[in-house]
């Protein structure tokens, strides 16, 4: 008897074993529920080193005591425009979900809103913080520092995180424009995949342990570092980051938090920042319609995909023939279920 | 008897002697005053394609009536976090010079408040909008679209214009962090010397007519175009800032103004947002020394040169030295005034 060599869940099939996955390895079942959300969701759009790639990390740290599955978010209204969460050394997604509603009242009530999320552990992509905003016609803007791998421009040894900039709005007739971008100039599962394959990565990619640049991925893994993207300028936006993700927030920076006692720990310790802003406070109704048109505009100059039209292409995929797992990975987890 | 070759100013004469200009052709006295300030600083910190080099482009704007020098901002306080202003054709520095005061207000009491400027010209540097902001202790990003001439990343013609970012962040001990980068590969000012000088740019920094690859500045300039920094990262970004700085305050995007009426005007009409955040209601009165932390720990890695390092360093040079003209350079503007 021959097994077929994958199996199709829906989302809320996968959402369900994952769920079952966190609770089980010592999360609590809000946690849970939130991080399976947002991983079904990776999986769903073809965001596969953010999707159940993710699961054997989460658990690792779990196990580790690194990361506080159990956390329970202390969320407080600042001011009109400011709230602030405490995410009490657990992760930033149950931060934000606790934060959520206030931040979206603010944000109508003041035109704009910021979250400030420190003590926090995000280990996900950055677009489901952000699309999910655009989706009731608000801009949202998140930034988030991670861990020591990049080495701004000019300097000879790693400090930043890969640090990204995830932005978001809503567009009439159409799925909201999204993108999240490392800064860096790859992401580090790039590296691994060429070096696993023995491919060479373009220029401006890494350097090697001595600071040399290489093309190497070898010798980037092999306590090399990756550059930023786009010279001097990514660099000065991962900065940025830094500030309004650790410094602003009261999180850590990406060179500040020490998991060597706690082996097996891979969620970076930092904090996380989102500005929400109501655009019917200045465009009237048509925010929408102008983003529409521009995205026209773009089409008409030749551009054939919008940043997120992959994620969307596969989501629509993913909802008439399922999510599809190999199914060797899914008796993976559903062992670990 | 032989002239010297240069002569040396104070700010104040330079800016006293550039008001005089700007009223001359045409503006009000306000508006002289905010944009000779404005022009003078960049001069004073070695931003010399924003300083003086600027006259003849805002005074051929003028002539040609595609901005009105004349023009009195309309700021609207539309809820605790926004401020809208109607620039009335004007420059978008009086505009936010008008707004300003409101703007700072909103920040410290509601944490985080957003300026939306449309109607408005922009043909200076943005880094001066957003450094006298952390000099208050607040962090504060801007961005503003310009005119077509770059070409989105995967399509073949242009459509964004230069659209820098520029952030602000006050530093314990030391000048602000800030740094202004255009999302556009190359300034358009750095084509036209190296079309001049004849020589090759590097790669990856315009089209031909044609929409191919050019190392060629002359062919760039001929009917070509230049592309985003930093592949589809920095084509993201300037996309966004259409939709920041044009769909959300109102403002024309980069493609849709016609100044083909108007020979002479060189001014793009379009907006410009800035976001203003009070650091204090997060993370204590520590922002500024975490900042500092950061620099140090840049400094630590090998970092020479903070971004904005330069502009510092010519302005201590411009306090101690005066603001160094060319006689015949300091000769025509004299004759403007």
């Amino acid at each position: 008897m021959s097994q077929p060599a994958t199996s199709s869940l829906t989302l809320g099939e996968l959402t369900a074993l994952l769920q079952k996955i966190f609770e089980r390895h010592g999360t609590s079942a809000a946690v849970a529920q939130v991080l399976a959300d947002n991983c079904a969701r990776a999986q769903r759009d073809g965001s596969y080193s953010h999707g159940v790639f993710r699961i054997p990390g989460y658990l690792s740290s779990l196990a580790s005591d690194w990361v506080d599955g159990q956390a329970v978010p202390v969320v407080e209204d600042v001011a009109s425009g400011f709230v602030r969460v405490d995410a009490a050394n657990g992760f930033a997604q149950p931060a934000l979900a606790a934060a959520r509603g206030l931040l979206v009242e603010k944000a109508r009530s003041a035109g704009i809103a910021v979250l400030a999320i420190r003590n926090s552990h995000h280990f996900a992509a950055l677009w489901p913080d952000v699309e999910p905003f655009a989706e009731e016609g608000l801009v949202a803007l998140s930034v988030v520092n991670s861990m020591t791998c990049v080495v701004p421009h000019g300097a000879s040894k790693p400090l930043f995180g890969t640090n990204p900039i995830a932005f978001a709005a809503p567009r009439a007739g159409g799925s909201p424009i999204v993108f999240d971008l490392a800064t860096s100039a790859i992401a580090h599962g790039d590296v691994q995949i060429a070096a696993r394959k023995g491919h060479a990565l373009p220029a401006g990619m890494g350097v090697d342990k001595h600071g040399a640049a290489t093309e190497n991925p070898k010798e980037i893994l092999d306590g090399g570092a990756l550059l930023p993207f786009g010279g001097h300028k990514g660099s000065a936006l991962s900065m940025m980051v830094e500030l309004l993700a650790a410094a602003l927030t009261g999180g850590n920076f990406s060179f500040e938090f020490d998991w060597s006692k706690h082996p097996g720990a891979q969620t970076p310790w930092t904090g996380q920042l989102l500005i929400v802003i109501d655009p019917s406070k200045s465009a009237g109704n048509n925010f929408a319609e102008r983003s529409a048109e521009l995205v026209r505009q773009m089409q008409g100059v030749g551009l054939e995909r919008m940043p997120g039209d992959r994620r969307f292409i596969e989501r629509a995929k993913s909802l008439s023939d399922g999510i599809v797992l190999g199914e060797e990975e899914l008796a993976k987890l559903r062992a670990l279920a």
